[in-house]
C-alpha cells in the first residue's frame, strides 16, 4: 500500500517543451516596439521604461556563461510554481553546467533579510510537477521602503546574483519593475524578471494569455461544481450558492461557468457595467428560483465570484469610502464619517456583513473583501425576497478557494510553467531586466508555443493606493465584449431553465491528450476569437 | 472544444467483471448458516428471518426465465448507483433477453404512488459509469404505514414484478427487509433484494466489506484535504478545520486521515469510548497548536467528522434528551424540561449551536446533526482557549460533503456496483427475498471477487425510534481494535509534530491500475488484518 502512487508518477512526468526550446544555445531575441504604455512610465522608470518587446527565435549562438540566479515565490499559491523553478534550473544548467540557482525563503522578505538556500538537482527533484509553494515557501512582504530596497540590493550584491526571478501576481510584478529600476540606478548588474502567477487569471495582456495556476484552479473548482450540480439534479431539493475565489476579476467564475453550465453565474464586471444594485441582483436570483419552481424544479446551482461585492455600485462606493476613512482616520467611528448614501447602504446590510466590512485590513490597508461572505449576503436577501413571494426553497452554501491553489498542476500548468522558467533563464542570459516572461500560442499544443519578454513598465498604469499615486500593473478584468463572455451570454438563458450541467470531473494526467492537456476555455476562445 | 471529453470516455468504460460472472447461466448458490443474529428476528420476521447465507459458485445450470424487476434509489447520492442499475440490466438481459427493468421515480415514494419508467438499453446508456442518481432520481420516503405497505404491494402486483431491488443505506435496507416479509405474508411472489449504498461506510458487516460510494467520496475529500494541506504547508499561516460528511460513524474521517496524514483527526468512536468532554477535546487541539507554535509552525490541518458532536458524552446526552422531549412534547419550552446536567451543557454552548440544536428535525424526528456546525463549535472553544494561552493563530473552516456524493465513480466503485447489480439479478433469479447483495474479496483485483447474499434480518437489531422498539440494521461504527484504527493510532503522534502530509490528488481513471484501481485503505487493512 502506498498512498503516493500519483506523487511518484507525477514526479516522473517530463513536461512537454516548446520546440524552440530544444536548443537553448540556438535562440536569438528579436526586438520590436510593444505599442503599449511603456513610454508613459518613462518618468518614473527612466532606465527601464519603454523597452522593446523581445521574441525568441531560432538562429542564435549563445556562448552560455555561468549565471547565478535568485528566485522568489510571492503571494498566494498557484499550481505550477515549482515547475517555474525546475524549468529555470534545468535551462540554466543547460546553458552552463556551472550556473547556480538560489531560492529566497518565505517570499520577498527573504530577499530583504538575505535568507535563501541553494537549489540543487537533488533538492528540487521531489518538487517536480508538484503543487504548492513549499519548496522555498512564499510570503506577502512588499519591497517598498528605502530600507527594504537597499537591503535587497545588499543581498543580491553579496550573493553576486546575475538575475532575480520574481514569481508573483500583479503587485509582485510591479515590485519586480521597481527593483529592476532601482538595481540599475544603483549600478547593480542584477537583472530582474517577473513571472505571471495568479489563480485569479487577472494578470494578462496582449502578450500573456493567462497567468499560471488559473487552469488548475478552474479545473479543480469545476470538478467540485460539476459534482454538486449532479447532486442537485439528483436530490432535487437544494439550491447551491457557490462562492469562488478571485479577489477582483470574475475570470474564474466565467471559466467555471463555461465548463459546468450552472443555472446562474454572476459576473462582477457585468454588474458594474450595468450598475446593478443589490436589490436588482437579488430579484434576478429570486426570479430564476421562482421560474424554476413553476416548472417543479426546486434546485439549482449559482456561482458567485468572491469579488462581486465590490462591483455592486452602492457597496463598491461604500467600500471605497471605508478605505479612505480607514487610511486617514484609522481609529475613528467609521460609520459617522460616511456620506448619507453610504451610511444608508451600510445600515441596510445584515449585521454579520457590517462586521466583516470593518474587521480585517489587507496589506494595502483596504477592506479585506475575501472575508466578506458575499454568498451569505445574497442568501439572506434572496431568502427574504422569496419569503415575500411565498416560494419555498432550501439552500446550501459553499466556498471553493484554498482547494484550488496548491493541487497537482494540470499538464497545461506543468508545461506552461516549465516553459516560463526556461524563458526567465534566457531573458537573464540575454541581459534583459524589468521584463515579464511571456509564452505565446498557449491555445496550440505546447510544442508550438513561442517565448518572449514584455517590458513590465508597458503593463503599468497609475492607481491611487493609500491615497497616493502609484504605478502598478493593471488588473485585467473580464472583457464584456470578448469572445469568452459572448459565448457565456449566448448560452446562459438556456442554462437557467433547462438543466444543461456539464460534469468536468477530476483532472486527468494520463491517457488521451484531448482529455489531459486541455486549455482553459476562455483562453481558447480568446485566442481563436482574435 | 468539448468540456465533456471525460464524460464520453467514462461512458465507454467497461467495468471489470468478477471471473465468476463470466457465465451467468453457470452459477449455483450454496447455502450455509450465517451465524449472525438472524434467528433473534424470527419473531418479527417469521417468513424471512434466519435464512441461510448464499454464496455464488460455478457449476449451475440456470434455465434463465424472463424476469420483470423494479429498482429504486433511496436516500442520499453515492457514486456508483447508476452502475448497480446497468449491472442489473445487463445481467437480466443476459439471463433472458425478454427480461425487463423498471425504475421507480424519485425514491421509494415512487413505489407507493406507482410512478416508474421502463429502463431500456438506449435510456440507460448515457448513465453508464456516471455519478449521481439522476437517471431515476432518489428520495427519502420510508414505506412504514399500513397504507404505504399496501399501496406498494398493489404497485408490484399490478406491474407483475418478480423482484424489487432497493439501493440504499441502513434504513432503506431495513425497509427492504420489512417489504420482503410483508410481500411474502400477503402471498405476493415479488422478491426484495437490498444493495448496500452509503458514502458514510457505516453499512458493513462480516460479509459486506464496504458500502458503495465510500471509496469515491473518500478519494474526492482526500484530494481536497491534500490540496489544502499543501497550501497550509506553503502559506504557513492558517489552521484549516475541515469537517467531513458522515452522519454517525467516523469511517470517512479515518479513511481520509490514512490517505492524507493531517496533523489531527478526531474519531467520534474514540471520543465516546474515552468519554472525552468538549473541554478535553478543546485542550487536545489547543495543545497541538501550542506545541507546533513553539516550533514556529503556525499552520496545520485538522479533520472533524460531522457526527462527532453526538459522541461527546455530555452533548450526546443532551441530544438524546432533546430527542425524547421533542418526540413527546413537540411544542414545549425545551430548555425547561432538560435535566440540570444537560441544561448546564446547553447553556454553555455558543448561541448559534443552541439554535442549530433546536432548528431542524430529521425524518426520524431527531435533532438534525448535519445542521450543527461542529467545526465552528470547536473553532470557538479552541480560539477562546488559545486566547487565554496567548497563542496567536488564524483559522479557516471547510466542509466537504456534497462534493463527494455524486462525482464520477472511481473504477473501484464502477466495478463494485456493476457486480452488485449482477448479484441482485442472480439472487432474484434464484428466488431469494429479504437478502442483501454481497461482493467478497474486495481488497483483491475485481476478477477474483466472489458474489453472495446475506439475509437482511441477520444484520438487524432492536433500536428505540421515536420512543418505540424497532428492528433496524445496525450501523457499523469504527472498530477501535481493528487494523485500520490501529494503523492510524500508530502513526498519528508523528503526524502531529512533523508535517507528513500525503497528497492523493484527483481520482485517475486511465493508466497504471496501481493508481486507478486502488481500494480504500481501511478496507485493504481490514481484509488483510483478518
Amino acid at each position: 500500500m502506498n498512498g503516493n502512487e500519483l506523487q511518484k508518477k507525477r514526479q516522473a512526468y517530463r513536461p512537454v517543451l516548446p520546440e524552440i526550446l530544444g536548443d537553448l544555445h540556438g535562440i536569438a531575441w528579436s526586438k520590436s516596439q510593444s505599442g503599449m504604455s511603456g513610454d508613459k512610465m518613462k518618468g518614473m522608470f527612466p532606465l527601464t521604461g519603454g523597452g522593446p518587446l523581445l521574441t525568441g527565435q531560432k538562429g542564435g549562438n549563445r556562448s552560455g556563461k555561468p549565471l547565478q540566479i535568485g528566485v522568489v515565490l510571492s503571494g498566494g499559491q498557484a499550481a505550477g510554481g515549482h515547475n517555474v523553478i525546475t524549468g529555470l534550473f534545468d535551462a540554466l544548467k543547460q546553458l552552463h553546467p556551472q550556473s547556480r540557482v538560489f531560492g529566497f525563503l518565505d517570499g520577498p522578505g527573504g530577499i530583504v533579510s538575505g535568507k535563501y538556500k541553494e537549489l540543487t538537482a537533488e533538492f528540487i527533484a521531489p518538487y517536480r510537477n508538484m503543487g504548492g509553494f513549499d519548496m522555498i515557501g512564499s510570503g506577502r512582504t512588499k519591497i517598498e521602503t528605502d530600507e527594504q530596497l537597499s537591503a535587497s540590493l545588499a543581498t543580491v550584491q553579496k550573493m553576486k546574483l546575475d538575475g532575480l526571478v520574481v514569481i508573483g501576481g500583479d503587485d509582485s510584478n510591479t515590485n519586480a519593475a521597481i527593483l529592476a529600476e532601482y538595481f540599475l540606478k544603483c549600478g547593480s548588474s542584477t537583472k530582474v524578471i517577473g513571472v505571471p502567477k495568479t489563480i485569479d487569471g487577472d494578470l494578462k495582456n496582449a502578450y500573456v494569455a493567462t497567468s499560471f495556476g488559473f487552469d488548475t484552479a478552474c479545473k479543480t473548482y469545476s470538478e467540485m461544481i460539476g459534482n454538486i450540480a449532479r447532486d442537485a439534479a439528483s436530490a432535487k431539493k437544494y439550491y447551491h450558492f457557490i462562492k469562488l475565489m478571485g479577489r477582483s476579476a470574475s475570470h474564474i467564475a466565467l471559466e467555471c461557468a463555461l465548463k459546468t453550465q450552472p443555472n446562474l453565474t454572476l459576473i462582477g464586471e457585468e454588474v458594474a457595467a450595468e450598475k446593478k444594485t443589490l436589490a436588482q441582483i437579488t430579484s434576478e436570483i429570486a426570479d430564476l428560483i421562482t421560474k424554476r419552481a413553476e416548472k417543479g424544479k426546486h434546485y439549482g446551482v449559482i456561482l458567485i465570484p468572491e469579488g462581486l461585492i465590490e462591483f455592486i455600485p452602492e457597496i463598491g462606493a461604500l467600500i471605497k469610502e471605508l478605505n479612505q476613512i480607514l487610511a486617514n482616520h484609522p481609529s475613528a467611528d467609521v460609520a459617522a464619517l460616511l456620506t448619507s448614501h453610504s451610511k444608508e447602504c451600510f445600515a441596510s446590510l445584515p449585521e454579520r456583513i457590517r462586521e466583516q466590512l470593518l474587521q480585517g485590513r489587507d496589506p494595502h490597508g483596504n477592506v479585506q473583501v475575501s472575508l466578506i461572505e458575499t454568498e451569505r449576503l445574497l442568501m439572506e436577501t434572496v431568502s427574504r425576497e422569496l419569503e415575500k413571494r411565498q416560494i419555498k426553497f432550501s439552500l446550501l452554501q459553499h466556498f471553493f478557494g484554498y482547494e484550488g491553489r496548491a493541487g497537482y498542476p494540470s499538464n497545461f500548468d506543468c508545461n506552461y510553467c516549465y516553459a516560463l522558467g526556461h524563458a526567465a533563464a534566457l531573458l537573464i542570459d540575454e541581459g534583459a531586466t524589468g521584463y515579464m516572461c511571456a509564452i505565446s500560442g498557449l491555445a496550440r499544443p505546447p510544442a508550438e508555443w513561442g517565448i518572449g519578454g514584455v517590458p513590465l513598465t508597458s503593463l503599468m498604469h497609475i492607481e491611487i493606493r493609500k491615497g497616493k499615486e502609484k504605478p502598478v500593473i493593471e488588473k485585467a478584468l473580464v472583457d464584456l465584449k470578448g469572445p469568452a463572455f459572448s459565448r457565456f451570454r449566448q448560452h446562459r438563458e438556456r442554462w437557467m431553465s433547462d438543466d444543461m450541467y456539464s460534469f468536468p470531473g477530476p483532472i486527468q494526467f494520463f491517457g488521451d491528450p484531448a482529455l489531459t492537456d486541455s486549455v482553459p476555455i476562455t483562453i481558447y476562445l480568446e485566442s481563436h476569437g482574435r
